[in-house]
């Protein structure tokens, strides 16, 4: 199905934001804002990080660097489409020019959310899909917290309907931001559980990124980055939370979102987001669960990538697709338990009654469509029966 | 003196284009200067190409977008400040308002010389160094015809002083273009001897940036797979010329642009410039020539990057530090060979009196400072004695 030939012949875009990552370096905040023309920061973030005193360290930059701004975080998980509507009035009747989103996928998706909807009006659900947004947002600075969303990087935002408790994708070269600013320092005060779960969340990234029959080199070289990272520093963090292994696990989400934000993704991530549309439910949990699963449907028709997979799970393999088949499933699931990742649907709360709709809403997800191997509804339903 | 540890914790910078390859995609390139707000192209190009009928082909493609274009092939290899001034002029008389730059380093650096002398005025050397261009410069897309340059998808342009008959660097954000439109079949009609020397650049590009003292992760992941694309394809594209080795070496040259426009390079392209000045002498050429000396010269101190630059030049050494030296100067010089690069500075019209002076003038070269050993004036003229 997909062959290295093809993979050097296709055609493929690249499109990533201009990118700082180092320790120490949140403090470059307000120069960021500042040089994209910012006098007034919109700033989003939310109430676990300014508990944890980041928020308070980024006004402080902010005032440093002569600019005025505006704290937002009246945001949730799965952020909802009325927290995107408030937050967008509120930055208009505020006078803003400029958004900072600090904070895992949350808090940068909203961020993205509002920028959309100050330039552009209306409601947020009438962006939904590829390319709907037709007018420029304000400039945008994203500092993620967390070791997995990659939306720092992204061309997507993924919002909840909060009436029909559905989420839908975002998809716009748009709203990849100005500047991905990422502090390795700032995990450390990311609980260890969510250390587990964001991490899990990279790992499905560069998985289903590597996989996608969107790859080119170009997102197969960030992909496999990735998971050499993850495979080293995953368990370490969570069980030692050494720094290093922090910055590798930051390391690791900027890379998979490089490459899932242009290859995009697959059938983990279809299956995702109606699970958290219905339930909202944890997006790392949902893909930790899902993952290994996902990767067993694939495996028949991606023989010829396994053995690059292999490699960046840490396992040589010499080409050998049979043995690269076994390792690439034995490390994922082991990378899981070693950080004791949730493995159950029912474990998040998911009821077995809803298995068939869930598969039908995937079908239609976006993340289908970019699936190494087609999958229908009843493919679909199996997948969430397996690991349910 | 380079460490991973170090490396995972260093402060990185990594920014790149919109970057458009595949083949047969040439003709996306109105559109691409559509989308940016174009309405007359400035088509910077060369008589080899307009011969080739690649410049027939994208004004045909201009003229189906609607867009009028002026043309304009006044430039030689290692461009010269006068042909950018000429440009600059004709660009303004004509009233254009966006510029296309196809063709190898030569046509691509004029055209960003082109684009910061119509916004900001002045001589093209006022801008010489780092982040001296104040205004925005217009909308600018690239398409390479070389296996390369990288100068689609850089921060960097090379202009020749004629007057003083020296390289000199401008270095900014802002000549990196808009986008970066690879069309791997205009290779097609590069001579052999081309793609020998324009292989043997990239080839330079990516070795220099692995070993930077400036790399990350970032660029590591684009360098190593460039060093893998040319190794797999460098002597059959050369031997053989299937499209296939064609457009690895198109991609290689894009991931090496990516790698060295982030992590910058070392005494090889320290050494090229005012070899490149001072004789006009093809660059690629005196890359080849320099970069297995300049190899050697860096192997001391850059230990624990060698199993991975082998493993980039194909070959597995299970972090055997003694045996990855070895593999990376054979593997380098094996490809160098085996298309004929040539391999001695007096073969390109180098006088051995100017030694003295290439040596003192490589030694303020920007390119000194991200070189992974340090090296005074003499380290300098012992390595070109060493390849004369």
């Amino acid at each position: 199905m997909m062959n290295k030939l093809q993979n050097a012949f296709s055609h493929c875009k690249f499109e990533v934001p201009e990118i700082i990552f180092g320790r120490g370096l949140l403090g470059q905040v307000g120069s960021c804002a500042r040089r994209l023309g910012g006098k007034k920061v919109f700033l989003v973030s939310d109430q676990g990080l300014f508990q944890a005193g980041w928020v308070d360290q980024v006004m402080q930059c902010l005032l440093n660097d002569g600019l005025a701004f505006v704290y937002y975080d009246q945001i949730t998980p799965n952020p909802k489409d009325t927290e995107i509507e408030d937050g967008a009035r509120e930055y208009i009747r505020q006078g803003a020019d400029v958004i900072v989103g600090l904070g895992g996928g949350s808090a940068m998706d909203a961020a993205k959310g509002i920028a959309i909807l100050v330039s552009n009006g209306g409601r947020i659900q009438d962006y939904e899909g590829p390319d709907k947004i037709h007018r420029p947002i304000p400039p945008l600075v994203l500092c993620p917290t967390t070791c997995g969303t990659g939306s720092d990087v992204s061309q997507f935002a993924v919002i909840n309907d909060s009436a029909e408790r559905r989420k839908f994708t975002i998809m716009s070269r748009c709203v990849a931001p100005d500047i991905s600013l990422t502090d390795p320092d700032t995990l450390e005060t990311l609980p260890d559980e969510h250390v587990c779960t964001t991490a899990a969340d990279a790992l499905s990234h560069a998985v289903e990124a590597y996989l996608s029959v969107a790859s080119s080199t170009l997102t197969d070289v960030n992909a496999v980055r990735a998971l050499r990272l993850i495979s080293q520093s995953m368990g370490n963090a969570v069980q030692e939370r050494r720094p290093e292994d922090m910055a590798n696990l930051a390391r690791a989400s900027l890379h998979a979102g490089m490459a899932f934000s242009n290859s995009l993704l697959g059938i983990a991530h279809a299956l995702a987001h109606p699970i958290g549309g219905l339930y909202d439910a944890n997006h790392g949990s949902v893909n930790a669960v899902l993952l290994p699963a996902v990767v067993g449907y694939d495996l028949p028709v991606v023989s010829e990538r396994l053995p690059e997979l292999a490699w960046g799970l840490g396992h040589q393999t010499n080409g050998d697709v049979a043995m690269a088949s076994e390792i690439v499933q034995e490390s994922i699931n082991r990378l899981l338990d070693v950080c004791n990742a949730p493995r159950s649907l029912k474990s998040l709360g998911v009821e077995e009654k809803d298995l068939p709709e869930l598969a039908r809403r995937a079908k239609k997800d976006v993340c289908i469509l970019t699936s190494p191997r087609e999958a229908s509804e009843s493919d679909l339903l199996d997948i969430l029966e397996q690991v349910y």
